[in-house]
Parts: C-alpha cells; structure tokens; sequence
C-alpha cells in the first residue's frame, strides 16, 4: 500500500538524469556560473516612477528590469496593477535604457498579448499550481522564471517545471521566495536549503527573491547576501525610489542607497566565490 | 510598522458584519440547519462507472453528484480527465436520475462551456489563489464551491470568497479539505478547527472533504462523522465501484459498502444534533 | 543514501505488531470500547475552586479529575502552579469525592513526591521529546498520559511511547491536543487524522483534548464531540467555575453549562456508535 | 477577546529595551562583531576520534570544541552518549589542546556534575520548552548555548531565553538550527529569516548550527557561508574523521577536508563584511 503522494523526497534525485539546463538569455546565459541581479519595482506605477527606478537600478548592476503590470491581492480591492496601459511607456523605456524586463502573467489571456513586453515571463508563487496555465506557457519560446508555490514541496515545483518543459520550453529559471510555516515574525521563511539542494541535484538555475521571503526592508539585503553566498544564480529585488509611497509592497523595496551598498557586497561576495556579475548585454 | 501580511487572525471576526450566507440550490437551502452529502467519482471516467456510482448514491442518500472533468494533476503524465467529450454523457445521466453535477473547472475558458453540464462549480485547493478564475466566477450566477487553498489561513480564504461576492455571485460555498502540516501519516491534516471557527464566526455554508483530507480509504468514514458531529453543512465524499482500479486518487474513494455504512452513522449523529439529511430535489 | 529523518510514515505500520494495548485503570479499562472522560480546571488553583468543579463534573459524568499542580508556562512570570503545598487538599478531595486525578510531573524531581496524590501521571506537549523524563516514567507502573509533542510526527509520538514501555510500563496512553500549524486563527490545528490513523494501526488507547486544540472556549464541545464520532477513547477537557477569573486558561475553559450541555451531546453519540461511557470505578 | 497565544510576532520587537547582551568566554566576546567557529564531532565516541578531530578544527580556526556527552535520540535504541564515563578523557584532551568544550546537558541532574567538564552548556532543540531546566541553568554562571525548539516561534525562543536570565544568568547565546515545515527534502529548514531579525531586534549573539538545519554533508558548507554573509555572529558544525562509521548523525558531519575548505571560504567572506574571526584565547 503506497499513498500517492508527493511528500517524500529525503532520496536525492537521481544524479544520472538531472534535470532542467542553464538558459540562454540575450546575450546572457543564466545558471552557468554568473549571478544575475532583477531589480524594479514591485508594481509598474507610473512613468516617473519606472524610468528612474530602472536607470538606477541599471547603473548600479542588474541586468534586467522587474516590475509588476497585473498584480494578484489577497484583498480585491488592493492595487491590481496598470495592465495594457502601461505597454506603449513598458517598450518606450525598455528601448530608450537598452534593458528587457521580466514580469508576471496572472491569467492564460494575457500571453499573446505581452510578445513585445515582457521578455522573462514570470509564474507568481500563487500560480505554480495553476497547471492549466504552466502547459500554455510551455508553447512559448520565452525564458519562464518559476516562482515556488508558497507551501509548495521542491518535488512539486519540480513537477510544476515539467509542465513547461513538456509542452516545449526548457527555458524554466526556478525562484525560491519564501515558504510559509508556523513562524510570524517575518512575512514568510526563505528556504536557502531548498536552493542548495536544487543546486546540487538539478541543472536548473536558481535564483532568490529575498524581498518576498522576509517581507522587512531592512532584513531584505542580508538575506541576498546570503543567497549569493549559498551558491544562488542571482536574485530579483524590489526597488522603489519612495517605498513609503510605493502601491504595494512597499515595506519590503530596498531605497536607491540600500540597492547601492547591496551591489557592493554582492561584488564582495561574488568574487570570494569566483564568480562574476552578469552584465547585460541585450539581443 | 506594520507588516502587510494576513496571516494573523487570532481575533474573532466582527461579529456585526457577519459574512456569507445560505445558498439556495434548486428547491434545496444549503447551509441552514440541513446536512448535504456531495458523492460521487473522482474523475469521471466512462459512462458505466459513472452511471453506476451515481445511481448507487442517489439511492443511499447523496443530493448531489461529484465527478471530475479536467483534473489538475501534480505529474504532467497523470489521467488528466475525459474533457468535453464527456458532456453529453453527462448530461443524459444527470437526467436519467434527476440529479444535478458538482464538478470543477480549471481554466478561466471552460466557464462558458459547461452552462448546463456544470451545476455548482467547484475550484479546486490549487486555484483557490487564481484570482482571475475567481472574477469570471463572480459573474456567474451558480452556486461556487471554494475549497480551501492547501496552506490558506482561514482569513485569505474569506477574501477569495469576496473576489467571487464583489463579482456579484453571492452563492459562495466553502469546503474545508485538509491543510499541509509537517505530518506525513496521513495525505493532508484535516482541519475542523476552521470548520468550528467558520460557523461560529461567518454565515458561510462550510462543507468538508474528508477523502482529500486523509487520503485512505477507511479513515473518510470517522472523520466524515466527525465533521457531521463537529456541525459542518455536509460533506463532499469520492466513491468508487472498484477503487483500485481508479484513474485516480483510487487509495482514498469509498467502496459502495463503505458509502452505505457511512450513510446508515451519519443519519444516526444528524438524529442526536437535531438535524435533518437534505433530500434530492431538484428543480 | 537515506537520511536519518523520522519523517516519512506514508505507509501504514506493520498490522502483525500492532503496538500498544488497552489500560488498566482501578476497575475501568480505558481503549477497550468505552469512552473515558476526564475533567476539571487547568489549574488546581484553591480547595473551593477544585472541589466545586471536582463534585460537578462528577455528577455529570467524568470518571477521572484533571488539574494542573505545576505549569509549563511559556513566560516565566506567569502563575507557575501551587505545587506541593496543595498536596493535603488535592488528597482530601479525591477521597470525599471517590476521584482519582490526572495531572502532570513536569520534572522528573517531582516523580516520587506524588505517589499518593497523582494518578495518572500526564506528560506535557513540551516535554514529549523529554527522554530522561520519559525513562524515569517507565520505571513507575502508573498510567502514562503522553500528550503529542505540539510538532511531532505521529511516528516520534509513537516511539516517545517506547521509552515508556521499555522502562518497563506498558500503561501508556496518548493524547492528541492539537499541532503547530501555519494557521493562526486557533490555538493549534486539532488533528483528528492522528487520530483515526492510530486508532487503524495501533492499540493504544488514544483520548483527544479539544480545550487546548483549540484555545477558544466555543469551539471546544464541537471538536469534543467530532472526537468521539471518530472513534476517540475519550476525551480530556478544562471547566472551570468562573473561566473569566482563570489563573490560567480561561479563554478555553468550559463552565458548568457548557460542560453539562455536552455531556448530553456526548451520550447522545456514544449510543450511536454503540459505545458507553466509563463510569467512574475507584479501586 | 484576545487569544493567549504567542503566535503573532508581526511587529519588531520594541527597539528601546532590545534584548540579550553580548557574552564574555574566557578571553572571546561573543556576539561583538567578531565571528566564532565551533566544531567537533556530534557525539563524543573515544579518545582517538575526539582527540584527532580536536586538534584537526583547532589548527584550521575553531575556537571551541563541541561533542556530545550524553544524546537525546528519538529511538530508545540508538546511541545515547558515553556517559560520565568520558569525564577524564575529556579534561585530558581539553587540556592538552588548550580548548573548551560546548556539550549538552539533557538532564537538571547532570549540571552539578559537569562542572570542570562543560565550558559552555548547549540546551538541546528538543529541550527549549523544559522550562524546569532553563530554571536551573539560570542559577549557574556558565554561558549557555540555547538552541531553538525545532517548531518554536522566535518570540517563544526569546521567553526561555528569559527564563534563564531572570535566575540570575545572562550569558545566553542563540542558537539557530533549523525548522520544521512541510519540506521533506531536507532535514529542517534552516530559517535565516530569524538570524536577521534577531540581530536587527535583540542584541543577543546568534549563531547557526547548519549541520541539523539540512541533515546531509554536501548542503552544509554553503549553508555555513551564507549564515556568515547574513551576519550570523558564528556557527557550530560537525565534524568526523569518518563520518560513514560515525555512531551519530553521519549523514551530516564534515569530513576534514570539507571543514579545512569551509574555513577558508568563511575567512573570504569575512573579510568582505569586515569581521574577524574569533581566535581561541583560553582563559
């Protein structure tokens, strides 16, 4: 008698078939030994605001823009986000800084709408199960950052990658941002074990979320830190030029000075472990 | 400082403001003192076993059929239901026994499709969180069964009934079906707490599933009685003609036998709580 | 390469050593069919208060007294119990009552002290993984009451038990009060799951307690009686004259009428699952 | 109406009256900048093994010795420790290296006799909630090494902290060492979340104990440098001269060569965060 279920996984993966591979991205290859910086904002909000968030953030390392167009709320009446509005100022500023963005589809419809606007499209964490959607993003060619479901077992996310994968696109970047458990002191618990252990036995690339996983600013920074001294492949970070103001989020979005002395460390950091920054170099 | 999550609720809700409400299904009330039995397959599977099963229910006491059309599997490669294909099976034996079909829909596309197929709605624990499909449910007029995400607090629960409330479907009815916990001797833990917190604080109709929840056969039935003694409004069951040949969740579904045991206890303890099974009655 | 986890118990225990067996208490047996109910204020707090909720609960049916002489408090200011002082008076009441106590040792100092005063010896939730105390346990040949560590797997439950038994006291019974779960809108998720897993694959006597499960003095007599419709042997509830003046717990106690009230409802359910209730038999 | 519960911790803790002090070990400071490596085996077997893996961590950068004397073991049937047995065996070696030695004490009544033996007495995870020997360890003088209960908030971890220095001692060190959670793919979740919010809301000296956090030899090292990059003040690992034949936790110890690799990648990171590493200055 075996219940069919997927809790157990104390085995490690079978080392002769790893599974996923690095990405190419652009220019850029993702999950070969780079580290990649993600930085913006949690929500796209207005011009101003997305244009002068990514030229710093651009200045200072990453090398691809976040920020949010659709926004799944616990709340219905929390900010939802700009949606198709934003499309003609997403390209104009994508264009004018040389950058590309990645950012999230919350719905099967928006797909073939975003071709020329997002260029990494991310799964949110709600949405790992949403299998429905995973098999139609598997028939598009683009990079998919898959976040973990936030109470979901790394064998599930695995599975979930599968249905990418499956449907044609091995472009699969696996984001660890947090998991819930007992604990309340921070918003949720980063599981950096769950990172080495992907990097030990999996091929796919592996990057961090810190600010979705701690949920406090000032604990935001020490934790990418970590992540990178873990062996992570990069992080994706919120940036906002106000986060008192910012729509959402914004107890968690590093200031333009906390972004600055992160990249610091990171460098620090990066060339401890011989590794180096990804710098973007777009199509 | 205030951190924006919703993961604390240790106080009751306003009890001026209750939420929820009965939900008036055909000539039946759900949610006002009676007691609903949902029964029926996992995944439908060929007329025969759904014929069968439906009949053997119906005749044992079930109000309404269960019966899976498009499954959300956690493996790519698992039976992922027959589809519209089944649709005009459906519909002949839901008219042959005058019964009506509680099945759910995984993709924002098949609303449309299953008008008269579909009576109440289910979304399932994967999609609790898919905010999108819970919209276009809200412009819906039947009745919704909003199970519980598999690691929701009971608070993000109530504000996934309000995505489909402020839609304008007040038919919301929720079904408690095990949460994840660090145990592993059974499939999920079933939570009764929050079926007794639901009732005392919400007017919510709150079903229990008891063959998610445990995920082996002969532990539905105690904890199916356990829900009827606990208050729920009904219980959602799977059964089976021949369990270990399902194409799915097999381990879990009752035998006929199990069903009709069970149905002889629970009418015992809705005897003892003054309450009264719902009878069939369809529009 | 296996991990030396003890968390995976997926399949059931071996049905050929079922582990565990009935308990001898005085002239009852508890774990043999009968449904045990053992009752009284978390705290012993003075002679009126244990003897005014001591002479109530017997007359409406508790065979076995519980109160609590030292606490395990989670701040170290709150009121940590009377200790030996109220030695005298706990002996007294039992004998003009014909009662014997439940209560717990949370030292193992405290073992020999309470010979003639302690009659079933409980072992705490914080103390589950205490294994010297357990040790100390087995040599005595009083009835154990092993509360479920508030995070431990059925399985570390099960093998705390052992240290008991291998002492060479085989008068082990658990108690299930509820685990650590993500959810926050009770004390603790009650795990009626462990329950009826361990009722199918042990012969341990297994008696719930809904008071601390569930932390909210509503909720308790629902969950008390979803126990005993999932097959509990008994149940361990706090009732307290005046919960609102509690030292200790009085959010969850139950008061005179809540406790009357639900011993009719438990009798009720016990003639449906042909079961009694134990009345009190003192040696 | 307000639950007792101490489960909600979504506000710093206030910054006025922060908690926990930095503490003196012989000539070290502890949790003042400076990072401090203890090492050794996880338990103590014979001479030789303790006495080679001693010297091994001393001459790469440990600062104090760990081993276990006696061990709590979930089977009643694995290795429990050597026992008083090992006393003279444990002076000698201490002595000739000119090293201390971090061990556990799993009993009150093993405090008295472990005087000139323990420099630093460990709280083992599954004794954080047994209160009557954090009662007792606040009456000697001895820094304590508390590790956090496996399924324990940070707010519950702070309160037993209290419980030792309201009996008169305040030399307690925190220590992290993973935590339960619905993953099964490693042993614990090591939660780095709390490393960060303690030493940005207490001044307590924190540090890790990656080892038990994942459970298995090849996750450990990158686990250790990123408790160093997010500020850990030290870590506590294990280490075997072959872990295959280790009578405790084998799966998890590093071999020398893993601990002599560490500590040169702990020296980088360091650097980059400007701290030093503590160097062993016996009193």
């Amino acid at each position: 008698m075996q219940l069919d279920i997927t809790s157990n996984n104390s085995q490690p993966i079978n080392q002769t078939i790893k599974k996923g591979k690095p990405v190419q991205y652009g220019k850029n290859m993702i999950g070969n030994g780079e580290f990649i910086v993600i930085a913006g904002p949690c929500s796209i909000e207005n011009q101003n605001q997305f244009l002068n968030t990514s030229q710093f953030v651009k200045n200072h390392g990453a090398a691809i823009l976040r920020g949010g167009i659709w926004k799944l709320r616990t709340h219905a009446d929390s900010f939802q986000g700009l949606g198709v509005e934003s499309f003609e100022m997403i390209k104009k500023i994508k264009t004018e800084l040389g950058l590309t963005l990645c950012s999230e589809v919350t719905d099967v419809r928006q797909i073939e709408w975003v071709e020329d606007v997002i260029d990494m499209i991310q799964v949110g964490s709600r949405n790992m199960h949403n299998y429905e959607l995973l098999k139609e993003l598997g028939k598009t060619k683009k990079p998919i950052l898959l976040k973990r479901g936030f109470a979901a077992l790394v064998d599930e996310w695995i599975k979930a990658a599968d249905y990418i994968i499956r449907g044609g696109n091995e472009n699969v970047i696996l984001c660890e941002r947090g998991i819930r458990t007992f604990e309340t002191s921070t918003r949720n618990t980063l599981d950096l074990n769950a990172v080495v252990y992907l990097k030990e036995n999996t091929n796919f690339p592996v990057i961090v979320d810190p600010s979705h996983a701690v949920g406090v600013r000032h604990l935001v920074s020490p934790l990418a830190l970590a992540s990178a001294a873990a062996g992570a492949d990069g992080i994706i970070v919120e940036v906002h030029p106000n986060p008192k103001e910012a729509l959402s989020d914004g107890m968690q979005a590093l200031t333009f000075d906390d972004f600055e002395k992160l990249m610091l460390n990171i460098n620090g950091i990066l060339k401890v472990m011989n590794r180096e920054l990804t710098v973007c170099k777009p199509n």
